[in-house]
């Protein structure tokens, strides 16, 4: 492990737009076209860069209906918001999420290497195999590939693209004009993969970064998705519901890493992190209170739903037991639906009680700055967590987020206080992959731990 | 057709970095990195803006070896370019090149969509088949679509795409936090699309943008190519290698369309242009012929070849006259293949000068900024184009077109002086598409003439 002493504290913030749950959006501060306003989202990714952010983050899905989130209904690809984002920007990591189901290596590969050569190295693509089955007809296919084929065409493909970032060597181009020579043709490399999913011949028309190569995050919660974690994430986002299940998933993503031979410090695992926070914990509670108070129960049995597919909670009885749903198949967030069939069985949940505590993001660090700071630090300390990822949608708690925790966070030695590295990788810790085809540039200094 | 009195020149910069052929980069007045180096793009996209080009324009292609040029080599994809370049300016539209073989109309839609939403009504989707065969095996095919095919594919790839941009009334979201409705969900539609080449379903996740739709471009030379162009199009890049054969392109485009319903004036035909200026045209010509005269002829021979899908010139003699390649299938770039082979035919020309010909982008004018000028205008008043694309690679010569041919242009009511209006559009004298399913913002003073 790490050098317990100097070990950081990670912060990320999910830029959402109007966001991801059902009530953000009535927020009087947050302008109703957050989700497709450019502005904003740079605004948001400065402000979070000012406070030495690891990185922003960008969740994605390639299906709507009509009662999807609002964010979700209408919102900016996240390719294209991050190269913007990046050329107003210059040290904040910028992490996309992007679905390995319906997209093609190459242009996959293209796209992140190009938005690391934009940033300078500040790239991350978040893997995802995309949970809902209507995506497939989004695609030319009537049914959603298969949760095992999913995961297994999700290695591949991850496979394949980093193989296409290391098309040239480091020095493959001397562009010299005197002997007229732009590339060293020998140091460009096809890849001539043939697999069980994908065939990719190469090479691809882009040199390495500053960073190597963009750092692969994930997000899978089931058995499949942290196999697949253990194997290729450098970064997790896990929505951490609460401190045991946080640890438990931790020190298992952990285990399997070393593993397989893998250093487990080189897999960050970052936690959703939404806190309600006040100038005490009395009101912070009221605040939770009054705030789950106002949730419109039909949109929560919607949002509920979402994780099986949109399964259709409306027909059950709310105080009633959580319904069994044994006999429906789990295809979509195979992790999640696992872990709200479990969490209802075990703590004798209604469907009412169910939806309230899964049908929007719940917080777990609810008071004043310093509970909160504390309750991070615990988190961190203790074998939770590496990181967090801020849910950033609505102005104020944001600000006092940043205003009134972070320097806590600061005092107490967690978290810098301004940036040591311009790279994500950098900021992470991670050192940057070496080139299969002769690594020139290790460039160890800037993998240096902060 | 439009009043000829008002009619104003259009002008566009195709930015490529170290350049599309094999010579450029050599001038020391241009970073070897150009073609990865986004500050390099906003630094031109921004002198093209200051001069009121209409767009900047990207061009692309999947495919590469290690003797493709030094642009193509390594380089930026162009979405997540122009994303920054759309960070980074205010005015300019911002057209790029992606292909209809080796995408999903679904994911192409969004990128667009959101970059016209990232730009404030800037974009416009440059629509090719790709040429070169090589592309297939980096998309998991042993074979290139057909010539035929792949504009059959196009035609139907554009429709869903455009279909999906339509996925929202203009209306669609009241986002009425007193009612606590986001979405009108009767405004959002589904598309539906079942057809020979692809299927799917939408909705899209996104809103039209100011200008309505991203402007459809398109540059093919082929009999199917200018049919499309004629059912498609908005915007044209042709050629332009004389002015008969422009004038000829010209008015068999406009007649297309207008046999098909269309108006003519809604289609812009914009020639490549790659001035040589000099203060007088005497020097001029002397710059020119210095140039060919230190063109290396293995070079321009892999050069010639790309459009016959890198086909293997050196195994013929130079001075023999043009090969007979009645035995090799066009299926790369057919317009261009067959301009070369009538070209060759009809002048008699050796290998050796098709090589010098069609090896390296030709200049088409030469001369004093007041020939250059000149020659711009005798091609747009009789009626070989509706404007040009400045090949924009080398500073200097960039240069002396803004700041000693574009003020001619001016000076003679031809060009714009300022930008009228600040959507892509609205520059090109473009009218907003309306809505398939109702629409409520006509804008049509965003329409009008400049």
């Amino acid at each position: 492990m790490a050098d317990q002493t100097h070990r950081q504290l990670h912060l990320g913030a999910i830029l959402e737009g109007v966001g991801a749950n059902q009530s953000s959006w009535l927020d009087p501060d947050l302008p109703g076209d957050a989700s497709i306003d450019i502005g904003w989202y740079i605004d948001q990714a400065r402000l979070a860069e000012t406070a030495a952010f690891d990185l922003v983050f960008i969740v994605d899905s390639p299906y709507i209906t009509p009662d999807t989130a609002p964010h979700f209904l209408n919102r900016l690809e996240p390719l294209t918001l991050l190269s913007a984002v990046a050329a107003s920007t210059s040290r904040i990591g910028l992490v996309g999420t992007l679905t390995t189901s319906y997209w093609e290596p190459y242009n996959v590969a293209r796209q992140f290497g190009s938005l690391d050569h934009i940033s300078h190295g500040r790239a991350g693509w978040n893997v995802v195999t995309t949970g809902l089955e209507g995506a497939a007809r989004n695609y030319g296919r009537t049914e959603h590939f298969d949760h095992g084929v999913r995961y297994a065409r999700a290695r591949e493909f991850v496979d394949v693209v980093q193989g296409l970032w290391d098309s040239y060597e480091d020095d493959a181009f001397p562009r010299d004009r005197a002997s007229g020579i732009f590339l060293d043709k020998a140091k460009q490399h096809r890849l001539d993969h043939k697999g069980a999913h994908f065939s990719v011949a190469g090479p691809l028309a882009l040199s390495r970064s500053r960073q190597g190569q963009p750092v692969i995050f994930q997000a899978g919660d089931s058995d499949e998705g942290r196999k697949l974690g253990a194997q290729v994430a450098e970064g997790i986002f896990t929505i951490g519901a609460d401190f045991d299940s946080a640890r438990a998933y931790y020190a298992d993503l952990k285990a399997r890493a070393t593993a397989i031979g893998r250093d487990p410090d080189h897999i960050k695992i970052l936690a959703g992190l939404t806190p309600i926070i006040a100038d005490s914990d009395e009101e912070a509670r009221a605040i939770d209170a009054a705030g789950r108070g106002a949730l419109d129960l039909g949109k929560l049995l919607v949002q509920l739903g979402r994780a099986f597919n949109y399964h259709d909670f409306a027909q059950y009885g709310l105080d009633e037991p959580f319904p069994d749903l044994s006999g429906v198949t789990l295809n979509s967030y195979k992790g999640q639906a696992e872990r709200i069939i479990r969490t209802a069985r075990d703590e004798s949940l209604t469907l009412r009680q169910a939806a309230y505590r899964f049908g929007d993001w719940r917080s777990q660090f609810i008071g004043s700055p310093e509970t909160v700071a504390n309750e991070i630090e615990r988190w961190f300390r203790e074998g939770a967590v590496d990181g967090f990822l801020l849910q950033v949608t609505r102005p104020e708690p944001f600000r006092r987020f940043r205003e009134d925790v972070v320097p806590i966070l600061q005092a107490r030695g967690l978290f810098r206080t301004e940036y040591a590295h311009d790279t994500l990788r950098g900021h992470l810790g991670l050192s940057v992959p070496e080139n299969r085809h002769g690594a020139i540039l290790p460039s160890p200094a800037a993998v240096a731990a902060e």
